[in-house]
């Protein structure tokens, strides 16, 4: 791996991909980033059926956990899928925002 | 009905509230509002599983049918339902609000 590429992983390492596992995976892997120091800011996103499962993972990280990560931005849009047959459809996709609340020491 | 009565219900009938039907549905629901002259906002609500209907519906809306309606507010939230059996449990919750661009005439 050259630095280039090490750069750019690590510039994406606070994306989460939510996909089909249950909510808390989710929650685990965002408080792992957000307590990891690198990051106040944790980007979930989310396509299909699994963007109620995004919107569950910062809910309950939000009101059980890390009462201090706020939702602070919220898109939606919409992707082109190609699927097996290579036919394309459009998939709706949310992209949600936790950043860290700043507290004064 | 009283006069009170109807005045609450007539501000509210912009609310679309996004359940288990085809997303086709709510997208007419949506359009039926938009274009009634009354409102140029619509807010769509949703819960658990129905919050991906909620954003397909408004992105259909937004990509094919109504151009110059824009998503100018994503809320999401937690409430708390009780089942059949009395036992509460927290369910997720999605508001998105679509407005009408004001074109200059």
């Amino acid at each position: 791996m050259t630095k280039e590429e090490k750069k750019k992983m690590d510039s994406d390492n606070n994306i989460i991909y939510v996909g089909n596992k249950p909510p808390m995976n989710y929650v685990s892997a965002i408080m792992a980033v957000l307590s990891s120091g690198s990051y106040s800011e944790v980007v979930l996103k989310a396509r299909g059926n699994a963007i109620s499962r995004a919107v569950d993972a910062a809910e309950i990280t939000h009101n059980r956990f890390l009462t201090d990560a706020e939702v602070t931005n919220i898109d939606i849009g919409t992707e082109v899928v190609t699927n097996e047959e290579g036919r394309k459809s459009n998939v709706s996709s949310i992209e949600i925002c936790l950043t860290m609340k700043k507290t004064e020491k």
